[in-house]
């Protein structure tokens, strides 16, 4: 230790997880050797990222160097803030610390990995985890969409550093377990050097209304329906589902739970304790049929839209076991996620024409989000009182919104960091600034490949997916430089092949030509044949098409020995 | 005429616009042999969509059938209304209804047919157009995000057709212009068997704002704001571009119109007097440099966040002429359509990272909604009193949602025809009812091929961009059917090649032990050939990759005599 350079002593903090839009969650805190990783999220692609299933952080930062790796601490069981782990415990084996749920959703989600042997340990607010000198944690309850959420308070040489994770403050929390404010309060008594703090809604006003509010508006769709409900939800919004269930015993329904992730949820959730269901209350998919419509909920999946969702594939009359009955009630418990909002549209629509009543619109109230809006981002830096301001989550405008609030609370503009993924944020005696970066960026995840898709992959994906391709063959002798078949012309995803023999009869002839006038000696040179081809194709399709397909020219040598060999 | 059977003495309205969600804007009145069309709309491609540049109506039952077309009657000039037109006049040679500025844009959009000649016949809300003894149109005017918008009801033997075209109840309309409300009366007192109601949000309770509401916002923004200001609309929007104007001129700040589109809506809306300009206040984009950028607005086109348009190109510093200062404010004076959630934020996020102060959330009041509310289509129910309704424009959401509104005003259920594109509904002597269906559909438009893509090129194009494409050359003797060179293996949007070339390598292998257990005679049927090598391929890249890339095997013959010839 004492031959590290002085530089290495101040406390360094990187966010790795931004993967697009900045802010996805996994950050990495250092102390000279030492690390400790928190949270590790994937993302969903967005369309650009053509046939990407996953995108997850590029963690080259700690696979090249050879540091302490304490462990990962994971504030919640959502994929963007646990979903990369599988990834990372491929390349580093290291100890995960979570809450119970959280653990509970982890290890079902390892399930899918049996070569995988985590090492978990359970945290809760009560403990303080005194990982080693320079990490000591402890952790304070927050308000999520999910249960089981915390908030990390990290004690460094550099003073203490509280990451939020994702809140709200929820005064009637469905569970009862209000946010820990006096530990946040305790906190800020001590004196918080950095506080990374959820911005995802601080571009929106006031407050954000407790999961009650939405227990309420179900209850009057229960009280007030005589048909059968069905409503989706995100798999592990288990305070949800438990007023889904609720409402069900109030009102004398069966519940069933239909979409193999929030099967799992529901169960996990149960068997820890987090949900509570009455004997007889719950009953399988198979019996649904014997329940009177108005007696039965079904709680299912697919508030998204997402194409092989249960709701999805229901409202396309392709669910093999729920079929809807017109008068059903649908409600969709959830806000459209920027970029679903078509997939959600189409599916709405597709209800209304099985003639079933969907409750959708944002004003119906039966949703809330679970991200803190700007006057609880108030509180809780009122409460916390951060030398420096972290804002995380939220894409840039959100970072911003953030920045600005704490600006009105009084925080000078150059005590808000709103970084980059990599971005090197050091700390030491009180002042924190940003000094240099690491390698950081995206992986993408694509079936097995994890990484071996990139931009030039993805760019061609883009190409195609526009105009096709048009696949022109050559076969050359390569000692003579002769042609000896060919162009042959074959196209996908470019024209209607049939309608359009004229169009490709055309440029065979017209390739045809260029093919001629191209000279034996620099017929054998292939790179040079291939770019005549690709020019006179492009033009020719061009000209008569207006479409741009990828041109891609094969020659094939057929060497004359082989031949006279047979 | 008295030859027509009488099932042909029916008015027969039917819906050709609908493209994909139900509802865009093309509309054929057929009464015998006698037709009218009232809008040409063209939608935008969605997302899966892939490659398409616009979408556009199926006419082919006006265009196999011999009918007498009497023209074209457009009620504004969106190209939802009129932008399939150019597609139609190349098939049909129509005459043009519309008003001044429809047929201003028209003749603009049509600049790019040079060689169509349309013949345009303007119509206003004092003139009553008799086409023939079974269509008398008449107009009213209405208030839409564009000026000199009008609906239309048409005098048939069936009784009164009303088209509401896109409308809301503007009370206060930036151009003094207020609806035709005492025609409305008028047409609801003669009696109107149908009405055919823009439904776009009928799902939003109560009013939809005024225009000059914005204004007002507008207004706000310029006399707080030190610096330039940039603002983003539609280009035909020009009631709010006379907001800004009107606000420029009070706070003594120069305009700028910047991206071709509004720079060429702005030139005709003013030359025919829709927008007024006062004289010095418009200066050119290569003054702006010169300009102080407090005194300075740009009016500009990207609300939508579309990749080609200027503020897109501005926020990502690659517009030519336009670069963000830190400090300049930009408004985005739109709301995301669905499907351009994101886009929109990755341009509010852009401008953010250069600094800029973007006013973009819906509560900042800069963006109000050319489309009547719930409270507004009762109030156009209740004057017209319809006998039938026919929701439009809206997806069937939103069609639902305006026939629930009917229903609220005691129609009964039955009387709404919530009809698909093709649907024909028949009316006579008081009564409507469907009656069969026509041919109807979406013409995909692809560069100059217009409806060439279908099905197969689309699903083609999909393959292609989630996976890619390995293409799998033979070259072989038809004759004897042996393997003259190959198999050549080329991908493109697959694999990274550089980094698979053992991936590769090891294909090759693999499918040289599937071609080898193929014998002599097999050799010849290409067709099996293909597939056994298809399938090889297929399972061994799954099983490598977890992906499923388009497979093209392509087998070129080297016919032994063109060799021995040479």
């Amino acid at each position: 230790m004492s031959k590290r350079k002085k530089g290495n002593d101040a406390l360094r903090l990187i966010s790795l997880g931004g993967v697009d839009e900045i802010g996805k969650n996994m950050f990495v805190l250092q102390y000279g050797e030492e690390c400790l990783i928190v949270d590790a999220g994937l993302k969903f692609p967005d369309e650009s990222m053509l046939g990407v299933d996953i995108v997850i952080p590029d963690i080259s930062y700690l696979t090249t160097n050879n540091f302490n790796i304490l462990g990962v601490m994971l504030t919640h069981g959502h994929e963007d803030h646990i979903g990369a782990l599988p990834y990372i415990l491929d390349d580093l084996d290291l100890p995960i610390f979570g809450t119970r749920l959280t653990l509970g959703l982890l290890e079902a989600k390892l399930r899918e990995h049996p070569d995988m042997r985590p090492r978990l340990t359970e945290v809760n607010p009560d403990k303080v985890l005194n990982l080693s000198d320079n990490f000591k944690l402890s952790f304070f309850r927050t308000n999520h969409s999910i249960p089981d959420s915390v908030g990390v308070a990290i004690e460094t040489p550099a003073g203490l550093i509280v990451y939020t994770g994702d809140f709200k403050f929820d005064q009637t929390p469905v569970d009862g377990r209000i946010t820990d404010y006096h530990k946040l309060a305790e906190l800020g008594r001590k004196g918080v050097v950095a506080a990374l703090i959820d911005s995802t809604n601080a571009d929106r006003p006031g407050y954000t209304l407790s999961e009650k509010e939405v227990g309420k508006s179900i209850n009057e769709i229960f009280r007030l329906s005589q048909s059968r409900i069905i409503l989706a939800t995100f798999a592990s919004n288990i305070h949800r589902i438990q007023q889904v269930v609720n409402a069900a015993v109030r009102y004398e329904r069966k519940v069933c739970v239909v979409g193999r992730s929030i099967v799992n949820s529901v169960e996990i959730a149960t068997e820890l304790g987090y949900l509570k269901i009455p004997d007889g209350v719950m009953i399988e998919l198979d019996k649904v049929k014997e329940t009177k419509p108005e007696k039965m909920v079904l709680i299912t999946t697919g508030s998204q839209g997402e194409p092989m969702s249960a709701l999805t594939r229901i409202s396309q009359s392709e669910h093999r076991q729920v079929e809807v009955q017109p008068g059903d009630t649908v409600i969709i418990a959830a806000n459209p996620i920027p970029g679903n909002e078509k997939l959600v549209a189409r599916t709405v629509n597709n209800l209304f024409q099985l003639k079933a009543d969907v409750i959708y619109r944002p004003v119906s109230g039966v949703h809330v989000s679970g991200h803190a809006s700007e006057e609880e981002i108030k509180l809780m830096l009122n409460l916390l009182r951060p030398k420096y301001l972290i804002p995380v989550h939220g894409e840039f405008r959100q970072m911003v919104a953030c920045s600005k609030i704490a600006q009105k609370l009084g925080m000078p503009e150059d005590n808000v960091f709103l970084v980059k993924p990599g971005q090197v944020m050091e700390f030491s005696e009180g002042q924190g600034r940003i000094n240099g970066s690491v390698p950081a960026g995206r992986i993408l995840v694509d079936g097995f490949g994890v990484g071996d898709v990139g931009e030039v992959v993805i760019r061609d994906r883009h190409i195609l997916s526009e105009d096709g391709i048009v696949v022109i063959v050559l076969a050359v002798d390569p000692e003579k430089g002769t042609l000896l078949a060919g162009p042959e012309i074959v196209t996908r995803g470019f024209v209607y092949v049939r309608e359009s023999i004229d169009l490709l009869d055309n440029a065979k002839e017209s390739l045809m030509r260029a093919i001629s006038r191209i000279n034996g000696v620099e017929m054998q040179e292939w790179n040079k044949v291939k770019s005549r081809i690709r020019d006179a194709a492009s033009s020719f399709f061009y000209e008569h098409t207006g479409r741009r397909p990828m041109i891609m020219p094969i020659i094939i040598d057929v060497p004359p020995k082989e031949k006279s060999g047979q």
